[in-house]
């Protein structure tokens, strides 16, 4: 793609950052929000396989279909958003990437899901959705960011019925979230039968606490949790650790 | 206590294991099993209070109840043993230790706990139970050993139901288990109103799986899980680290 073509994809206040991964760009507009490492952790971590069709609820900018598909975890990667100006911006990411083939960006409820689409017609899920139960406190602010992080438009409920309805049986459900919710996130993966299988927790430095959880549940699997050796994100003497390296391709 | 009643309190095969708190002692018989790091790490993670009056469900040899007396981490500490000849043995520990009157061991069955004891006698309830779902492969061995491993005698949803039943409201329930069966876990203890709390997972080294989890639930407490920064065990060029001897008293 020659740069004015490029430039004509890119809208006032937005930049492109390059992925880092055969290639692959994206457009982000920093006073709505950027993709963090959660969501590059999330793209590491979900056992998807080349052949899968994958769905991302609450894809915001993109990024997991695009990880996704730039890394051949997957054949085609969907990704489903609620905000109007979100979806357009993820829109170009695709065209920025060639990859309109393989990857479309839908507008749509989480929580019309069950309504909306087909029963099962998608191999895996994926999903970074906010992490703040409720919306305590921000009465009348449904900017972008607070959209992304709060319980606002949709609710873990929602995400793992909508996750549940779409997927195959034996379908995979990846999902990042913060461990003070694990409790909720395994009583309803049970509740809509996405056995809990693989878990890692995701600690900042060796002695402190776990900040983030990654966790896979297999629709109709078997009861048996792995759980994978906490990843821990910084040494000691500050840079990352190897492993953190690893999930951005580093190592 | 002299030396000729400590041998009168000593059966043949048995041996008296110093804890090495507060000069407390156990009596162990190495035919059938001696207590584990989990049983350790157990009264180590217990949230109980000085003045709390706790029951070990499936108490063994005692240890858990013998541990957090000598820590000074209640005020009283029962034991429920379903086998006839262990709780006789715990029972002797109990005289070794001249606690009689803040440690009962008591024989019964975890399954009966709604029919026996009284409703929310108890301030905080703990448990090592038998880790490994079923006893296939196990048809008529119903050997010490088996019964303290295997769920023979007594499942999971058993052992939270009976302590839940033993426990006031805001009391504790702090169990070790194995991380394969988190989320039947966390379930079993949102359907019995004992919200989990706090958790942490132990390694045995940094890079490897997690073989132990720790997990606190409070009866009608809020959700919400503190996830305690994963335990390491040994050091990876060998040796207990700082902070598993710290959990043995050591440090």
């Amino acid at each position: 793609m020659d740069e004015a073509t490029v430039d004509k994809l890119l809208h006032e206040g937005e930049r492109i950052d390059d992925l880092e991964v055969n290639g692959f760009r994206i457009i982000q507009n920093p006073s709505f929000f950027c993709f963090g490492m959660d969501a590059v952790l999330l793209s590491a971590f979900a056992g998807t396989k080349p052949k899968d069709r994958v769905m991302d609820l609450g894809t915001g900018t993109g990024i997991v279909p695009l990880l996704l598909l730039a890394k051949g975890k997957c054949t085609a990667a969907d990704g489903l958003e609620l905000q109007e100006d979100v979806v357009e911006m993820a829109g170009r990411s695709v065209l920025l990437n060639e990859v309109s083939e393989r990857c479309r960006i839908i507008r749509g409820d989480i929580r019309e899901i069950p309504e909306q689409f087909p029963k099962e017609g998608y191999d895996a899920v994926t999903s970074n959705p906010p992490y703040i139960a409720g919306n305590d406190g921000l009465h009348n602010d449904d900017s972008a960011r607070n959209i992304a992080r709060h319980e606002i438009a949709v609710t873990l409920e929602d995400v793992v019925r909508g996750a549940a309805h779409l997927l195959r049986q034996g379908g995979t459900f990846s999902m990042v979230h913060k461990p003070f919710r694990l409790p909720e996130i395994m009583e309803l993966m049970k509740k809509y039968k996405l056995e809990p299988k693989r878990m890692q927790m995701v600690q900042p430095y060796i002695g402190k606490e776990p900040n983030m959880v990654l966790i896979e549940g297999v629709k109709g699997g078997n009861p048996f949790l792995t759980v994978l050796p906490t990843l821990v994100v910084y040494e000691e003497g500050g840079g990352y650790t190897k492993e953190l390296l690893s999930r951005y391709g580093k190592v």
